[in-house]
């Protein structure tokens, strides 16, 4: 994931930061270091993925553990191969969006945006529900709590996120280092042994192995691969963040790329291995790691510390989602695909709509899978694998257009990967379209068709606005202020003195209802007003009904029928107290006055606040 | 209850009605049907709450339910015989709220003006919870149910309440007269009747009745009385609608205050009656109104008719409320005691936080006491009492300060009544205190409190807008207009228009960030304008940060200083599409300018918004 996350320059939570120097960019090994976080990650859920769907046939399916996860290397390779072409490519960072709206046109590239949309959101549910996975392996008894758990982390991710972090690919770079170099020595550990260490919680709770079915069809082992895949999320980060890199940024962002593609393949391999060496079965409640935690280096301190930083690890990928999606809307908002309020640049609040509306939509994804990954990760898959194919049939387009040096060989490395990625996103679909992939089948059109409407409807307001013409001229017109007014007061007076700087006439008028406290009220006012004499009229605006916005906006509605020449401006005044809580004692007229000439006539409206201190 | 709703000329929820000519008044018969809808329908908790508290004590305190009832009426003759005198008193409908400002001062006034709002609350919950009480008697099957039909009956009352009804007390005349009847008809054919002719539902439960225990003590019966009370709520109705009637207004009011303690004391005591005759026990799920009238009538359709007829009641009963709380606020707001906004005149749409608060207030209640109505019952009676005790203190203030003819009877009568609700308050709340009255304790003097605290606020707002004092003259100033700009379109034409009619100087001013492609978009904004050339400098807001409102505040803060005497006006303009989902469009720069001016400096806002059809 994090596609568009880690680049420097783009920092959307908090202030813009200044431009960075060259020797604060990154070298391949702190880049790797630094935009591995999510690929690394995947590794606590893909190994259980495969696990999972073999288990369907018995101790002989989970013996095709091995071979699987070795076809998820061998496209891991395709893959990795593919995006050091990518990076080539697109040196100012790529990411499949921008691919296939350089090579496959703009509905394309909304396909894309909307898998990505999707794998964001994904991301989250899916990272959060790995980590509290992780976590009640160790802390069993926290199992039946783990919805909660869950909503607990989100939570206080979302926290951080809405007072402002400051990002920075470096903080990835410790945990990151943790997680791989533990998982690292659990493989060199458990393959020195013959057999496993510790089963006690595998012992501790009943297999979910489905009895002795034995037969393992080409459909199972598909499926398993399919499912498998997810741990191939994250290869593309290093493409999107080639800015980040010291010159000669391209050659340093590719070591880093083939060197993130070694050690996730190492690390894949590694676990399968284990998993057949120590005949591991899925367990209820218990990773697949932290099972082989337990076996490989015994149920002790370290096997509790490959769970902390597990979990710390995919809370952090949960965190990049908060990072990475609103960067991805700002450039659909730009494109005018989503409200431009997306790419506002204004101060924080605007922002906090958008993590807000992660958080919340992460949430009904959490409750809708009960907190378990694996409902999850296919889902994820899908949407990842949607932006593999797409950006690899983008880049056999671009090798067909730019005929390079090599360029059938390159072509036929993407077309190659393309394929393989396409086979993958269907197999997944059509395989858990019943648990849950429908939704991503629903919602991919559904974001592609929105994003086309907003297109369509800002092509239509900047037609009518006259957006790219240049203006009439402006020219200045009579002006005639009105305010409405109900009382005598500092506030109506400085009101008055608003209008006749505003206005070349000025006119009070006041709402009177039939009742009899209102008619004395409207008597007093007029006689203080005679009293006061301020040169300014004050019309009375009779009203039959228990209203007060209404008869105003008809009396200007009446004003600018007799004379259209005049710019007619309704002056609210408004009283505001200091204290925040008193501000609940307003009268709230100002803004029923507002709200109906807003709604009712074109006048523009003024709201003139006076504070009082 | 309904202390305030029934008086036509003061409907809350729709428009003011037309003045009502003598002939649309009530008589003294119809008045007692259109305004003892709350009093009669306590009948369907009041007994119950007795032979609750009595089964304590086994069937030997259930023999105390007449005695207990028969203290009750007597109760009751005073009350009504304390409100005749009231009417006389208050022939403009008084209240206990109007009786204390009259007679004891403003605090005492706001007690039980607080007692008040609390009732209003109370009688929701109560009426919807004993409603259901009695649907689902009839319909066991929904018992367990029983919350969530609560829930749904209050939705219905506030969605009803939402839209505006159209109040007339004539829509309460038909059910209440079904209901008194049903009841008349249940206690005349139970007289006539040697025990009960059904008792299928009572077999059908298990009996809550606690063994054998046989003291009944003096707190015992003093708790049952307390609790029976709560029959009495709305006999103060009547006194408070006095204007409702034709001439001789008084006379008729009291006719009917005199027939509504009659029937409410027939019925009352009728009922016990018949609960001592047929031996009947408190039964879970089923209503000690339904038992009775199963063994009366037998479990045919007359129980049903009953049983209908009471929910249709006590759901009028509870939407009473929706209509005088409002009502109550606005006086209060009237006095400076709640926020102005409560009092205002104007369109629906205000008057909808009342009830949507009072609808939340009383699912917190529903929800507190899981749907149970004797839960609620002493909670209830407590402000009740509060009331009924601060209105009768009031009216022996009022005979001593007038001395008419026979004061010191009359005195004697209101200071005995004051003292007997007085004692059924304490008693009540100490009982009760820790089932809940403790709510009613920490919530009464609380919003005292509050009432004081907003009415000092106003206070001391008036004093520094020099409210009731002449103000200065209004004065010309030389008036400035700002207007930020980011792109030129028909939209940038029409602000300057109406700045330039508006100010003597118009400036526009755009914030411009050091990244690249805001640089691209400002020089391409400074070609077209000058090109455009509209004779309106354009002044460019450098700025750091990802921030667009502080920029122009600064700026604004800046030439307000620099020209004190200037009269500064921000105004912005805005595109606003027709269609209600393209308003998702807008990018709130508008908004976020206009916070950032508002919270930061004194300038006016103006805000022009251009339709774009």
């Amino acid at each position: 994931m994090s596609v568009l996350t880690i680049e420097p320059g783009s920092a959307p939570a908090g202030e813009e930061p200044p431009d960075t120097g060259e020797r604060h960019r990154l070298t391949a090994v702190t880049g790797l270091a630094a935009l591995s976080l999510d690929a690394m990650a995947s590794v606590a859920y893909g190994p259980e993925a495969i696990v999972l769907v073999l288990a369907a046939a018995g101790a002989h399916g989970l013996g095709f553990t091995l071979p699987v996860t070795l076809a998820i290397a061998g496209l891991l390779a395709v893959l990795v191969a593919s995006y050091r072409q990518v990076i080539a490519a697109f040196p100012d960072g790529g990411g499949s969006y921008a691919v296939a709206r350089t090579h496959l046109g703009a509905r394309t590239s909304l396909v894309a945006a909307a898998s990505l949309v999707l794998d964001y959101v994904l991301n989250v549910a899916v990272a959060v529900t790995a980590g509290v996975a992780a976590l009640t392996s160790a802390f069993p008894a926290l199992y039946d709590d783990r919805l909660w758990l869950c909503l607990g982390v989100l939570v206080l991710i979302t926290a951080v996120n809405l007072r402002g972090i400051v990002e920075s690919a470096r903080v990835f770079i410790v945990p990151t280092a943790v997680f791989v170099g533990s998982v690292l020595v659990l493989i060199a550990v458990g393959l020195f042994r013959s057999g496993p260490l510790s089963t006690v919680t595998a012992d501790g709770h009943a297999s979910a192995l489905a009895g002795n079915a034995t037969t393992v069809g080409a459909l199972l082992l598909l499926k398993a691969f399919a499912s498998g895949c997810a741990a191939l999320t994250g290869v593309e980060a290093i493409a999107n963040a080639v800015r980040s890199f010291r010159v000669p940024r391209v050659k340093r962002a590719q070591r880093a790329e083939v060197a993130l593609g070694a050690v996730l393949g190492v690390m894949l391999i590694g676990l399968s291995v284990l998993i057949g060496r120590f005949h591991l079965q899925p367990v209820d409640g218990v990773t697949v790691l932290a099972q082989l935690a337990d076996a490989s280096l015994g149920h002790n301190w370290a096997f509790y510390v490959i769970q902390f930083a597990t979990t710390t690890l995919l809370a952090l990928s949960a965190n990049t989602s908060f990072g990475g999606l609103p960067v991805l809307l700002k450039l659909l908002a730009r494109d005018n695909y989503l409200p431009h309020v997306f790419a506002l640049k204004a101060d924080r609040q605007v922002h906090r709509h958008g993590v807000l509306a992660l958080a919340l939509v992460s949430a009904a994804l959490l409750v809708f899978s009960g907190g378990d990954t694996n409902t999850l990760v296919p889902l994820f898959a899908i949407g990842v694998f949607v932006g593999f194919t797409v950006a690899q049939v983008g880049m056999v387009r671009h090798w067909r257009l730019e005929r390079g040096p090599r360029w059938r060989g390159k072509t036929l490395l993407n077309g190659f990967g393309a394929g393989l990625t396409g086979v993958a996103t269907v197999v997944v679909t059509l395989e858990k379209f019943q648990e849950g992939a429908w939704l991503i089948v629903v919602m991919l059109p559904l974001l592609v068709v929105a994003f086309v409407a907003v297109h369509r409807a800002y092509d239509r307001i900047g037609e009518r606005l006259g957006l790219g013409r240049v203006p009439e001229p402006p020219h200045r017109q009579r002006s005639l202020v009105i305010v409405p007014v109900s009382t005598l007061s500092r506030l109506t007076s400085e009101a008055l003195t608003a209008a006749a700087s505003l206005g070349d006439e000025v006119r009070a008028v006041t709402v009177c209802h039939p009742d009899a406290e209102d008619r004395a009220a409207l008597h007093a006012l007029e006689r203080s007003w005679a009293d006061w004499d301020p040169g300014v009229r004050l019309v009375r605006l009779p009203c039959e009904r228990r209203s007060l916005g209404r008869p105003i906006a008809a009396y200007v509605q009446e004003v600018t029928a007799a004379e259209p020449d005049t710019r007619v401006t309704v002056l609210i005044p408004e009283a505001e107290p200091d204290r925040l809580w008193q501000r609940l004692l307003q009268n709230q007229r100002g803004a029923v006055v507002a709200h109906a000439v807003r709604r009712e006539t074109d006048a523009v409206i003024c709201r003139l606040r006076f504070r009082v201190r």
